[in-house]
């Protein structure tokens, strides 16, 4: 297994760490950022993984969320992946910001000529944790999930199918709904094929709403801009509240007034979700 | 006096906003940023204005600093203009990433081509003040600078040479003798001439040595990381600790390990800068 540091910078007495690797899901080198927390010194710690938006890589969290302060306060270790793989040359990978490179939903392809290669899903629940755990003092067994709108979809699709291995998840302006929005008809149309059924499995409302994924951890946790421009058309986090409100799925969303869809809502409100993951991890009562 | 805010952004239940203004000092449009704080709902607030270093925009502090989180706290008000004039083709403008465009170097040119817009001190002192005092709930009455790296420098020579406006000053990794390494004897040799006694009014180390500038306020706060790669060649804050020492100026240097020259430094020390200056502007004990 390849694997590489490529930047190291102390952070609140932790460290950020950019990293390479040869992946096998992807067929590409894959790139994410590790903090590793000062607690770490002291063996091993938890894990919460961040998964970004549209356009972004795996350098956004790490510079914008000012989430290293918390995380080595608490002593969690923070986990970042780049949001596709990059470089492959395929047909149309390169022609929109919100389909292809940077966009890789977090789900495994099935279509070609993504199939063999945008397989995010397994990327980030299976591959990756490995390559952090090889590397870095990393807690597998105390995991936790959260994201930012595209990525906050993958954080609530993810951590709800793979529940046994996240103690919690949550997302800020998550795409909540994305069969229903525009955002979602292009990415899983090319990634998943013309059939619906197929994209259920990688909506969270559908998730919830059906069934299929049964969530007992603590609520999931959303907070959402209300002059998010984004919200009605994409976002759609009454569709998922609703779900979760006919299911009994645990659920806390969050309406903030004024804030919009970018980092600087996010770092507003980066500390009460990395304490809402610490109190599941164990971290703090 | 043209002026425009084109973005706003929820923060910490304040606001950032990014500016344009016509600047008369620059024969420009200059680009800045405000964070108000929440506390400017009940009235004017104190200012810290924040000088960035070379190739950083009006941008780079408010994306990577996570300084609103603290100033929302306090109650200050943070402005953080662009690095330079942009667009006015001159010959060599933007030739290199440490001269020019992004490296104004807060001094005020006296050489052609530069002099008619290369004004970044009277800018930073005189001229955008006013900007923001017209347009946000600014109190200019309590004013603090502080900067990083070649801001660094603009922070300690413009507060020095104008002590009677700002009641702190603070910088991380300051360029604290430009004229004795490679990065200043370039920017002044341009912008000021071939004189080195013309370029000892903007040294901050000469200024305070020389007993030019007296200053009585609190420490002057710089943080350093020892893993700074340009420490040695560029930063020299040795040189500025012995001119203190010498005229029994107040000085503060704290050495911190295994930090190097970016944001993740800065913005690890931030909220220690943040708190000087609140004490300074009279908003803590």
């Amino acid at each position: 297994m390849s694997f590489e540091i490529t930047g190291r910078h102390k952070a609140f007495e932790g460290e950020t760490a950019y990293c390479r690797h040869a992946s096998t899901e992807t067929g590409t080198q894959m790139a994410f950022a590790v903090y590793t927390p000062p607690q770490a010194a002291e063996g091993e710690v938890p894990v919460v993984t961040y998964l970004a938006g549209l356009t972004c890589t795996e350098e956004t969290f790490m510079i914008k969320a000012g989430a290293q302060r918390i995380a080595a306060e608490l002593g969690v270790m923070l986990v970042a992946p780049d949001t596709s793989p990059r470089g492959l040359g395929l047909p149309g990978e390169d022609d929109d910001w919100d389909f292809g490179t940077g966009a890789g939903f977090y789900v495994d392809a099935t279509q070609a000529p993504w199939d063999g290669h945008y397989r995010m899903a397994s990327y980030v629940v299976e591959e990756l944790p490995q390559v952090v755990a090889a590397n870095f003092p990393a807690d597998l067994g105390r995991a936790s999930i959260m994201g930012h709108s595209m990525g906050g979809h993958g954080a609530l699709v993810l951590g709800l199918r793979n529940a046994g291995r996240y103690r919690s998840i949550s997302a800020f302006a998550p795409i909540a709904n994305p069969m229903d929005c525009p955002w979602g008809h292009k990415a899983f149309g090319n990634y998943l094929g013309p059939d619906r059924a197929d994209w259920a499995a990688w909506d969270a409302t559908d998730l919830v709403r059906s069934g299929r994924a049964a969530w007992r951890g603590p609520p999931l946790l959303v907070d959402q801009g209300r002059a998010d421009g984004f919200l009605d058309e994409q976002l759609k986090p009454k569709a998922l509240q609703a779900a979760c409100a006919a299911t009994g799925t645990p659920f806390e969303l969050h309406w903030r007034d004024g804030y919009d869809h970018g980092y600087f809502f996010i770092s507003t409100f980066m500390e009460a979700h990395l304490r809402h993951h610490a109190r599941a991890l164990g971290l703090t009562a």
